[in-house]
């Protein structure tokens, strides 16, 4: 079974956002049983120094799937999604297509809009941050003015639903603090439906579970 | 055959970095034909509208490949990878190895890089950009320290050559004007190793030939 690592804790921005919400949903949608493992939670979880040894950035998320231990988002859900055609169509054409846009939310848009994502949640009060931000933010609405054409017409990005709308959807959340996505329709339609899908409502949950959880024992405390 | 998009013309700071040379070097190791189209060129070529029609955001490379048309490095890296176990292992862990250091060259690394390149080659005088750049750098500089480790003792990032190779060391090449690699002497090893493949030396003079050959026409204009 899938042993996806996770944070026990992370600050309010982040929550619903950290990228093992990728693996989480590939594994809701594929039908694939996974278990977590919690990052710096003392009953049960490993410390943030034994995962700095799984995961050289210490970034999450991070697998292991037998002996097999994997890091890299992109890598992970395209790994699941190798074991489901709910993810990965068998097609030759049209498994190139969802790898192609799989690569393009995570290097062709994702860095725009976390460069965005910093200014406004790292730097704020930077006068460099300031100054960046409306390159930044015409940067990002460049990019989804270039794929709000490719969404019109269509329910997913390339036939039904794949593991490239993993990507995508959990890329534009980023953008959540912001109205980016609202003015382009098509773009906002989209992120709903998939994010309105039992597979990501379920990860959401997983994910906002301890978090919650710790919340609840501070508010007791 | 192949199909492989590359621009005509670009400026000096970008020749040698156009990212159809990933797509040219993964050809190249895989010993797959290719040809290329030139973008802008008026013998042959398409324009840049044509070309605008191929790909969403008017980036380089995309590919033709029979019927199909593929856009994204990374992908199309890993669909000629898929066609040769010189860039793609067989072995099912080890593939999924190579598959994660792509995505972490690109996702995990190339935005870093990317940033910093846009300060230093196009916002240079901006006064942001010169507030923000030492952060930048310290961004850059922690992810080559967590990638020097992992090639400690090691020729290549998995086993043998392979595409994760053609894309960390695309990415790292993106940093050239800067002396960052040089901190890092186990990478700066590596780079120089993969860049004196027959492979990458070929892939480089393909993507060199038409700007040169532009620069000759220039001078004796």
């Amino acid at each position: 079974m899938i042993n996806c690592y996770a944070f026990a804790a992370v600050p309010p921005f982040a929550q619903g956002l950290v990228r093992d919400l990728r693996v989480r949903w590939a594994c809701e949608e594929a039908g694939l049983p996974y278990r977590v493992t919690l990052i710096g939670d003392g009953n049960g979880g490993i410390s943030r120094d034994a995962y700095g040894k799984i995961q050289p950035f210490s970034q999450v998320p991070a697998i292991e799937d037998g002996d097999l231990t994997l890091f890299e988002s992109g890598a992970i859900v395209l790994h699941v999604a190798e074991q489901s055609p709910k993810l990965l169509p068998a097609d030759p054409a049209d498994r190139a297509q969802v790898i192609q846009w799989m690569f393009a939310a995570l290097n062709s848009i994702e860095p725009r809009i976390q460069e965005l994502a910093g200014i406004d949640l790292f730097y704020t009060d930077e006068r460099w941050a300031k100054e960046r931000r409306p390159g930044a933010v015409q940067a990002v609405q460049q990019r989804l003015a270039q794929v709000a054409p490719q969404l019109e017409g269509r329910d997913y990005l390339v036939g039904s639903f794949s593991a490239a709308d993993i990507l995508m959807t959990t890329v534009l959340r980023i953008l959540r603090h912001t109205k980016l996505v609202d003015e382009q329709p098509v773009i906002a339609a989209y992120q709903k439906r998939c994010e309105s899908r039992p597979g990501f409502q379920a990860a959401l949950a997983g994910q906002m579970e301890p978090f919650e959880r710790g919340a609840a024992r501070q508010a007791t405390a």
